[in-house]
């Protein structure tokens, strides 16, 4: 498979597309058993939303989605059971045993959700799922809950409630994808194992604990982590990576105590101006780091490239939406960006924005975080900035400066954090789960998936390659524009039968 | 006189001390009765600040401090008088009748105080008169306070309430002086005219309308205003000028909202950076400011540059003091930096500083003040620095850009404010209301007073530039340390009987 690695965009596909089984077009059956199944599960999507879910609220609601699940997933055909995590149990599945001699597929999905504030809502709360269509003037009209099932529902409609995208739907679209096989009278052509999390959104991460204690049982050829949305396009989409991060803080320091800026303005120097100075030494004007070594490890592939070139972003319409006129020169395009690591400044602050008082401030502070790729570690970034602001003549201290040091350094400064970062993950372009998963869609869909190498956010997935040791890959399966997050989380009912064909698709196709 | 600008700082010393009536020493006679004055008048000076004044708060406050500050001046020698301002009256009073033909001197003082937050001060309240002495330790001891009235009190004690130094001090000070006067049998050599306003600390602004209103009441060959902390040396100080000030504020503009960093570090710019990168041209390493013309029209007067060189500063304790091992390099030294224009950062903002949320932020915002030294107005520099912004390829929009703002421009910032700002001010060094003010204290103290040419702080004189025209001196009288504007405000003791003996001193000392 290596010379793939150095062969051109053309002949990536013919290899893939060649490689081991070929893709297994979907039939009109295949297509009429999905449809069915997922207009059937739509029901139980509704119940499940109702649910409320947010772990630091109540652990107990945790558990009755933890029971509602397992129930769930019996209910479909699966054997399900609960793993010990403390008070709040995740839930492992498996699917019907298949034919002997075919791969284990992991697949991950969590049922936790973020914390919700019901006045930003525009519906009775967050978990009274609601049906919603866009009128033409881009306004919401509510729809009553039941035309969600009863006939045939517009795609284009929307299910309002936490979780609904992030990420309880890829749960159900599990179950009604397996009800689509059994329908259609197939076994599924991989072992399929599923772990769904409470802890994903927050409370203290426990997945790296469930997945040691349970070893044997997650074993897997590959993991497929169903969470995080679709390319905007809504094109079934397939992502390689994800970046990591991590944050730190620059104090630059003044004067002891900020000081009258008319008795000591043009002497004592201004913190705020000599962390600007400091700042604008790390950036070229195209916002590239000009820290040396920091873009060292990267990882040029030239199959990534290909696919990053042909991920069909529209980048004048996202200049547009993002408001700007140009981008910055760090990649040749907004995919290559994401490839590359970066030095973000997410505050800043100096003196008292909100009182006008004519001082010259104490110090100044900015924030950082260092998104990674594979080769750039958080680590050795941060340690990178810490370097260059020294070659700067800085003198780093650990927290305010004593007199000591006052007295002996003219530049002070203190840089902080930098620990329990998360790390980046890219799957090989090539790798078996990746050719896979895309001749699957290729089958199912007639036409090419969009294959993201990495994407600019950051996931947890360090527990499940460390614990798994198998390749993992990102399958995102709700549309782009869900809210995820926010208020008003949504789910485009589209890509409910999106998710559950895919699903179907992953299912059938050998690994 | 012109002569004396180009002279040496020695003949500039001898000019001064031949030119016009010399020095009048004072004789034992003339310091038994200042010191019997001041020690008298000190049980006035404790009713004085037991009236709170606060201008804000009440007005009713600010009318009992009018009436008992006209009734004060009636029984110690004065005609007195409160001048209509709205609700809150200035008081005018005027010394004995002169000898005929002696110039007339207006004295300026202030009686309201700045607002106070009981629970800061260490003492029963702010309009507690308290009396204290420092310990050894460094604490302060609390003393009975009818130990200041008996016997002779320590010039080390402390009389702490609320406009304790700023500015009732100097308004009994002139009281005692005459009491002086008269115990001494001396008439006063010039025609002592006094305005005590009340508006100075706050509200608003009502002193133009108070001079115009009786220009020829108010007409004097020269001003003094009684007002401020003496240089720290607690020498006695004369103060030729003041330096003036704008304010306006710098936002640099990123994307239309905040972004998500992972999915857009490193295509998206950060305005954080943007605006560090734009600060980071203003200034060099040595904070002089790169802005072609911030500079042009200072006047570098060898009379001004040799009285700065005779101040005692003395600068390695006072950087010692301020925690800095070096100074900007704007001046040849502290007060040398304060006959330059200053471009000061007063605060700094991007992003949420209190949340650590992983985003870009939206826009970046730098406050500033701009001080400004005759010759330099502040709209000239403010227009300086818009220009400046301008030429790094900024297009400056009114406030948030428009989306077809942001279609049209790279790069985008808003500059605001910069009306209505204090005029710097600047009395030669050579005006005879400086020569008549240092003989006095050459005859009071036998020594020089420090001649500061211009303070770094800005004071509102423009009024009585205006209305009086007459030259302006600042005759600063009270402690440097006095915690002017804070809590715990206090008046070093012996800084009344230096201030009593001043203004002797300037009363018998023909102009």
């Amino acid at each position: 498979m290596r010379l793939i690695r150095f062969s051109t965009a053309a002949s990536v596909c013919a290899s893939l597309l060649l490689a081991a089984s070929p893709a297994r077009a979907l039939t009109p059956a295949d297509d009429k058993a999905i449809t069915a199944a997922a207009r059937a599960t739509l029901p139980e999507l509704v119940e499940a939303v109702k649910l409320p879910n947010v772990l630091r609220t109540s652990t107990a609601d945790m558990r009755r989605n933890a029971d509602w699940v397992e129930a769930a997933f019996k209910r479909h055909g699966f054997t399900a059971r609960q793993l010990a995590d403390g008070e709040t149990p995740m839930v492992y599945a498996a699917g019907p045993a298949p034919a002997k001699g075919v791969k284990t597929v992991l697949f991950y999905a969590h049922m936790d959700g973020q914390a919700v504030n019901p006045a930003e809502w525009d519906q009775p709360g967050p978990f009274v799922p609601t049906l919603k269509r866009k009128r033409a003037d881009g306004t919401w009209e509510t729809l009553p809950i039941e035309d969600l099932t009863k006939g045939v529902p517009d795609p284009e409609w929307r299910l309002f409630a936490r979780s609904a995208a992030d990420d309880k739907a890829p749960i159900l679209m599990l179950m009604a994808a397996m009800d689509a096989l059994k329908a259609a009278g197939k076994l599924p052509a991989i072992q399929i194992k599923i772990l769904i999390d409470s802890h994903e959104e927050g409370g203290p991460p426990t997945l790296k604990d469930v997945v040691d204690q349970n070893a044997a049982l997650l074993k897997a050829d590959a993991v497929v982590m169903l969470d995080g949305p679709m390319h905007e396009s809504n094109k079934p989409t397939l992502v390689f990576g994800h970046r990591g991060g991590g944050g730190f803080s620059l104090t630059v320091w003044g004067a002891r105590s900020e000081l009258h800026s008319g008795h000591y303005g043009n002497y004592a120097a201004n913190p705020a101006f000599s962390l600007a100075q400091l700042l604008a030494t790390m950036k070229d004007a195209d916002g590239r780091v000009l820290i040396p070594g920091f873009y060292e490890g990267v990882a040029l592939d030239p199959a990534a490239k290909a696919a990053r070139a042909a991920v069909p972003d529209d980048e004048v319409a996202l200049r547009k939406r993002l408001g700007i006129k140009t981008n910055e020169k760090v990649g040749d395009s907004y995919q290559g960006a994401l490839a590359y690591p970066s030095l973000n400044i997410t505050s800043m602050k100096a003196g008292s924005p909100e009182a006008s008082r004519t001082i010259i401030p104490a110090f100044a502070i900015a924030t950082f975080d260092a998104r990674t790729v594979p080769g750039t570690p958080a680590p050795r970034q941060i340690a990178l900035v810490r370097k260059w602001v020294e070659d700067q003549g800085y003198h780093l201290t650990k927290g305010p400066p004593t007199d000591a040091e006052r007295a002996a350094y003219a530049k002070l400064a203190t840089l902080e954090g930098g620990e329990g970062q998360g790390q980046a993950l890219q799957t090989p372009l090539d790798a078996a789960v990746g050719g896979w998963a895309r001749r699957a869609f290729v089958g199912a869909w007639q036409a090419e998936p969009v294959r993201i190498p990495i994407m600019g956010g950051s996931v947890p997935t360090r527990p499940l390659v460390d614990g798994v040791k198998a390749p993992i890959l990102l399958v995102p399966l709700v549309n782009n524009d869900n809210n995820q997050h926010a208020a008003n989380e949504n789910l485009r009912i589209g890509n409910y039968f999106i998710g559950v064909k895919s699903l179907y698709a992953l299912f059938t196709q050998p690994l």
